[in-house]
């Protein structure tokens, strides 16, 4: 039996202040180094033994990995990296805050933005300092670096890692983990199970929990669960959901 | 001009009581992990960019390379790590105090058994749990996995990495770094500036201090330096050449 495991990274210094990151390169919060730690610790007691591991190029990813393979005493794996499997682009939204943004917009647009399949905030414009294409550490992929994405966007730049790279380490390896982002591992997971444009947007999934994929040899879908206490994790998707909502 | 960084881990739990290490998995001390940042710092303020960086199957040189590439803000760099860059393989020695050790067989002997080019430990057993040919990291290497090493068999199995992995990257790379071990970096000095076998045994490098060698463009070494204060260097390497001393 085949395992694939996604773990949401753990809480960022910006999702602690309710800001839109997106490609923004912020750190872990003290409660997000908890909850990578945490992860590797579940993932240890489940007996676990990776393969490889993937993230993506953004340090609360990288980090939420490192400490996950700290605690499971597999640091020496292969880790790749990619910026297939950042966060979603937030465009202009970026770096403001989301209950301030909810205020100003209304709930419903700020929902639009952040839930919608198909409609992108505003993009960055060509000098902001914030457009990746101005980074040096995006230079190699050129005008493929986003300025602003729908998850549809973000789902269509995922597919071709999912299937020449992460797939394809499934065949070879028992057992492959991925430390990502909210939207990057929603991609991954609406091409797992066949989730619709429509319902793979109310998907919210919790951070620092891990969410294991079972397949058999032919990489048929058998079963997938969280985990951890069913009633945390419970808890940690609400608190996910209700992030968009103004604080009034 | 091309440029190729070596960097000892910092103190680990072991370094600082003492014992034969090798590839012992032991973690770095506060110690090292403070050298490992300090690493990070001088090689930010000096304004490298790494295109790849490669280190060991063991945690207080992963870790430390870690360390080093968060203060540089560079953790998304592609990191490959080899068995080949393990420590030396200290065989029979491993988990000795060094002091013990030279009290019990003289310094001369512990002289020989850590600084001769070609005179190895005596060998783990086969059902010794130190073993690394029963621990599923090393599986996929097989017999190639060391039992006992000299320094000479330390150079000859990281020999071809060099060739093959580490050359090859520095060809298309400006920046490569390296976060290894006191041995497997010495095969890779004595390679580079063709140090004789007697020679490469009495050379002590300094945990944590980043060594830098400049190559042109065909590879052929312009020159090599220590990045940090001369006097705290001078002091490290001391300290270095002193742990095999016996303490009376």
């Amino acid at each position: 039996m085949k395992k694939l495991v996604l773990v949401r990274h753990g809480e960022s210094v910006w999702n602690k202040e309710n800001r839109f990151t997106g490609w923004t390169d912020v750190d872990l919060s003290e409660r997000g180094i908890n909850e990578a730690h945490e992860a590797g610790k579940v993932l240890r007691e489940n007996g676990f033994n990776f393969g490889v591991a993937y993230t993506s190029y953004l340090k609360r990813a990288i980090k939420t990995l490192n400490f996950i393979l700290e605690e499971m005493d597999q640091m020496w794996i292969p880790v790749l990296k990619s910026w297939r499997l950042n966060e979603k682009h937030y465009g202009n939204l970026q770096g403001l805050n989301k209950a301030e943004t909810a205020e100003k917009y209304g709930d419903a647009q700020v929902l639009v933005w952040r839930r919608s399949y198909d409609v992108p905030p505003a993009p960055l414009a060509d000098d902001d300092s914030r457009n990746p294409r101005l980074d040096p550490k995006y230079k190699a992929i050129g005008n493929d670096a986003p300025i602003t994405e729908s998850l549809k966007e973000t789902v269509d730049r995922m597919i071709p890692y999912w299937e020449t790279e992460i797939r394809e380490s499934l065949k070879k390896e028992d057992q492959v983990l991925v430390a990502a982002h909210g939207n990057s591992l929603r991609a991954v997971i609406k091409v797992l199970k066949n989730i619709s444009d429509e319902d793979i947007v109310s998907l919210n999934l919790p951070t620092g929990i891990p969410y294991v994929f079972e397949f058999d040899n032919d990489l048929n879908l058998l079963k997938d669960y969280f985990l951890g206490d069913p009633e945390v994790i419970r808890k940690l998707m609400e608190e996910v959901a209700n992030q968009g909502k103004s604080k009034k």
